[in-house]
């Protein structure tokens, strides 16, 4: 019998904007690795760690445009991505400056995040990180990324009952749920871009 | 006699988004310190370094709210200022991150920006920067910065004539004189703000 | 005796950015008027019909500069405003376009707005309007409007208990109250720009 | 001999923001028309007429969910089309207020523009109508459109040499190439999109 032509699996790359330990964001990408492993087959979610990364500066690149080793090494994952799941806290309205700074990185040179599809999911007080997504859409303009339009998640994170425990992690199972719709929608998507 | 009343002398604190040397914005900046002493009175450009900020990671406040020294050193530099003037270029169709990196850590606890002037000049290619401008005044809507409208400027950097030169320098009368009128701009809408 | 110098009374002028007759934001505009003829003494709310303007069409205006009769009766009461308070209901994720339609008019050959203060309510679902207040935020830059930075408001119209009753009236007496708050600042702010 | 499986030629409809006869914005939809005849086989471009849209209210729906005649005619051929091309100048920083008018009108009830592609390119001064292309790219967010991401095409219509003559015609080669390559680019799009 002929070997059936397995689906791939495909790989998310996930990003947390914040570099804090307890973080809520953190705490939805790691739910969203959770739901893949649980009951989404063919769909991996890998966490991208960003924390090394240094702040950017273009004088920290060499003349023949190598990058600092912790630089490159991230823009190695983000190449070998299918697509990207963003936990994007707002910091002051906009985008939180660490997610900014490794986006940076990996634009400069040869664009690793060119032509890939991306979702955004996020998480705070007020708008739930709302205004932080906006602004990374227009990011993603210039960057060539895809991002899926609906359902978009900002999880209003102070509104009771509680979202997240002390650790940050996703505790609320309305939240996980539509956290797998997200994650189903840029599987589909995804597909949808790549099949030829 | 009476003593004239000396009108007392604005500070300015300039920002510029980029770690580069050369970066044009801290050329823009630099010109502008120049302005003001050639022909300005009564407003002073202070330059404020942020390159030995950490990238901003909020588990490094101590539990009394403390800051690393860094970063202390910068937000009592900021609250001393009476403005301020944002050397602000584009990164990927949004704020520098090294800048937004500055308007956070001074953001935290006592938001040190509350409440004051602010101008924006920038230098880039496409729309001069202009992007990174929107997205920082929707910034200033959460730390309370009070913008001026106009006059905008978004130097167009490789436009011919050459505005710049390869160190970064302003080499451009007009763009000088349009920097000189966001100055004056700045300087007229602080004084309506501060005069009892 | 001395006339005592009484402060003159501030005139905003409010303008709904929905033709709606039960629309929820000419609710918080009407419930605004209420607050300032209750307890803001200096201030009175006018409100601005919108209704009769053309859709903006820069081929109506005459060769002289002129306009339609209802664009030129709806300029001259937005130039005699001391103030704007816009009711700013959110269409697909931008501003109402009745109200764009009205910013757009009043900006045509000598701009009406120029140089004076704003504030913006908005209700709806979502963010409560949210999304077009910082679109609308940008409109202002061009229009030379300074918008108030804190409080915000956007009433997330369909969480309960109710805010609005089936006319649009505004019945949640913490939401008249940030209202209240949201009309103080704009009164000092408009102060603060006008004294001499 | 099978016959060779035809293209299927996709119908791209242009809507112009500006309702000016002589618009630069309306001239780049037309010279879009003539790329497409010319020399890209499979796109055809046809105009879609928003000028006599009433002005949105949505009182003027039936109960039943019906709209006004002008408005049901426009609907259909949005809903009939394969992908979009907005014509898109920048009034005060943001969105054309026509165009917004038509946006708003087909998203009621049965959201006509949902799940698929298009593009923008728009003229004018300044950053030649760029401010409006992301707001309207925001918008597109909740009407689930799939925006192109590159290339971009805003033409700063005042520089030297003339770009368009007094009627809006496109004048400029150059620019006539940008606009074939936005078309290809959209037509890529829609076909990736398409595609089973």
């Amino acid at each position: 019998m002929e070997a059936a032509a397995a689906k791939p699996v495909l790989r998310v790359a996930a990003i947390c904007g914040s570099l804090r330990k307890a973080s809520f964001n953190r705490g939805l990408l790691r739910a969203a690795a959770e739901v893949c492993e649980d009951s989404i087959p063919g769909l991996r979610v890998d966490h991208l760690d960003i924390s090394d990364l240094p702040l950017i500066n273009t004088d920290l690149e060499t003349d023949g445009g190598g990058f600092p080793p912790a630089v490159e090494a991230f823009r190695a994952k983000v190449c070998q991505a299918d697509c990207f799941l963003f936990g994007a806290p707002e910091y002051n309205y906009s985008i939180a400056t660490p997610l900014k700074n490794a986006l940076d990185w990996a634009s400069r040179g040869k664009n690793c995040w060119a032509d890939k599809p991306a979702a955004i999911v996020s998480a705070g007080g007020g708008f739930g990180g709302g205004r932080s997504q906006y602004h990374l859409r227009q990011v993603g303009v210039f960057l060539d990324l895809h991002f899926i339009n609906k359902p978009e998640l900002c999880v209003q994170a102070f509104q009771q009952p509680p979202k997240f425990d002390s650790d940050g992690n996703l505790i609320d199972d309305q939240i996980r749920e539509r956290l797998k719709q997200v994650l189903l929608s840029l599987q589909a998507f995804t597909l949808r871009l790549q099949k030829d």
